[in-house]
């Protein structure tokens, strides 16, 4: 059963959804493309298709959708044989009933999901386009980027199903976070154990066929930047030092996002004061954290406390932000001024921070799903500052 | 000085280029952005000008631009600050002359390099075209897409340097391929092991700043379907299997695309039979490589030798594409039917391979620069079969 709600469409005033992102085919579909070529037909009424590589037929399986019309590719041709997937395209549409309807199409995804073969994302330009206006014809194709964000917003149990898996690899990588975040090694050197552990245990891990981690890892004064998305350096990681990691992780096309801090050696005073409040700020906002709060709200409460305990001009970023089919999802906002509620099904993170030139930064952050009994997190990683 | 010669700009009667995509601002100011959200202003004549996240300086030091526009992001806002980067935009639209001139842009790119954090890609489309065209103004902004393809396939002695790097880090997980590869050890086993000698020993390497890599291993009968592009698996190497990496790398915005086979213990006839074959092939294309030797003819030469082997069939791809500021490019294609013809400057794969159901698959792949006094690979990495 796919996971949207035909209905939605139908309230949209659209026929169907013709999407190639590797993240609406995981939506859509609940199959994570290999190597980003996949479109799938969703109709608001009747079965959805797939049009995909032959080989690909391993991840469908793992998916929604048993109607595929298969096409190859790599075969002494390059670029993608985009012949054969406007044919298979615009015969879907005619069994469908589609021609000359209204179709919604990812009209403004720029900042995307990889697909698998994430050296080599595909994204939804022109030329995908093009494929869709041919197939369908008419004028009636529909920018659909803000129905997709809302359709992605509230996970069924299914999807926070296997949102728990991905959270479980990722705390696989912040297990090996903690073990190698040591005298001598580089930022980059612990980066790479992450992610291999995320490779290597990931796959098979709770049923797991693709896990892939992203970890970028700062250490010392560089830490006071680590909220501007960094990159792991050859520095080599000193005693005394705050260290931090920002983890992505992507198991079979559902994604974590997760941070922890700790110190090579023990912690300061000062160490242990910002962890604590970060600490207690991300408790607070979790138990705010409930259907029907406000995204403003759960950030406040946690600001609150990283305010009173002298740093509140240090927490420089929001507490969080939509979590599911991508990296970062714009619903729900937990921050200053968000108008964003939240639903039964929304999945944040929590993830308040403090940096200070010249001491460092501390970030905790885990992904929590908003259940009717209220905020949990999706799993737990116990890991501690020292 | 950039890489590029302006007066092809001129040439193509347009009066700059506008460009966001990671692999064009490599191209445009041999800078690899972190987050993807540089666009890059590169006029017919004058200076070109980056717009630029404030915290990506460090590596734009590592390029040709001097004159960058800075936007802050990511403290408490999101999506981007499309609104800073509109009026950065305009600035310079305004000082450049460029208002309502005839402004090239990425306008058919899906299939895309990613930007640093390869976690979330950043792609050019409908967000990026509005920003470009609301600086510029009027109605000459042209599509560029083949431009850009042109503009790239041609290597400076710069980026043939920056490409040797690639390849050497390549090396290093290659070596690892070899070490790790031994019975027991699962597919994703191995590739965890190759990505992590990139990320760890590739930072610092050669002047390396970020090295990151994506190993596809598969083993036994799949080899014969890994020219599909693979994901490897949670299946254990067993003696005498086949197994062929995949991999991708990136050094600093600049890539590699290396493949090597090997056997699990010693290697039985008929393996080293089909290894002799496609050593032999990989060499005999390699020396027919040089400035004006057409894609097919390189191609032919060995498929010749492979098809004398009888093993025609077998070869089912390929034997080269373009690479360099992607995983894949398309210039120059190196195959039955390619109107390409090389030019010096040109770096492209050659990638015989054998894929014989149920025996399993081979393939050898390294990367050619075509020199004046003929192709060479850009780095070398002796693994043997077993």
């Amino acid at each position: 059963m796919p996971p949207v709600d035909q209905a939605r469409l139908a309230d949209a005033k659209l026929d169907a959804l013709i999407c190639r992102l590797a993240e609406h085919v995981v939506l859509l579909a609940g199959y994570y493309p290999q190597i980003g070529q996949t479109f799938c037909v969703f109709p608001a009424d009747g079965e959805p298709v797939l049009v995909m590589p032959r080989f690909e037929q391993e991840f469908a399986d793992r998916g929604f959708v048993a109607d595929r019309r298969l096409f190859d590719t790599w075969q002494n041709r390059y670029p993608a044989p985009a012949e054969s997937i406007g044919k298979l395209l615009r015969q879907v549409v005619d069994e469908k009933g589609l021609r000359a309807k209204a179709v919604g199409y990812e009209g403004r995804f720029e900042t995307i999901a990889p697909n698998q073969l994430s050296g080599e994302p595909t994204g939804a330009g022109a030329l995908s386009l093009d494929l869709i206006r041919e197939a369908v014809g008419g004028d009636r194709l529909v920018d659909a980027t803000d129905l997709l964000y809302q359709l992605r917003a509230r996970k069924t149990p299914t999807e926070l199903a296997r949102l728990a898996i991905a959270n479980e690899v990722a705390a696989i990588g912040l297990r090996a976070f903690k073990e190698h975040a040591v005298a001598g090694n580089t930022e980059a050197g612990v980066s790479a154990a992450v992610e291999s552990a995320i490779r290597r245990d990931g796959c098979g891990y709770l049923g797991a066929r693709f896990a892939f981690g992203w970890g970028q890892v700062t250490s010392g004064p560089a830490t006071s930047e680590n909220w501007g998305y960094p990159t792991s350096s050859a520095r080599k990681l000193e005693r005394g030092d705050l260290v931090v990691i920002e983890l992505g992780v992507v198991v079979d096309g559902y994604w974590a996002d997760v941070t922890r801090t700790v110190t090579v050696g023990s912690a300061n005073d000062r160490q242990r004061e910002v962890y604590d409040l970060v600490q207690r700020a991300q408790a607070a906002s979790l138990a705010a954290a409930r259907p029907g709060a406000s995204g403003e709200g759960v950030d406040a409460v946690g600001r609150q406390i990283i305010a009173d305990g002298g740093y509140g001009n240090a927490f420089v970023h929001h507490t969080g932000h939509g979590i599911g089919f991508r990296y970062h999802e714009p619903i729900p906002f937990v921050a200053p001024g968000s108008s964003h509620t939240l639903e039964e099904g929304h999945v944040h993170s929590i993830e308040p921070g403090i940096y200070v030139p010249g001491f460092g930064g501390c970030r905790l952050e885990d992904n929590c799903a908003v259940l009717a009994q209220g905020g949990r997190f999706l799993a737990e990683a116990d890991i501690p500052l020292d």
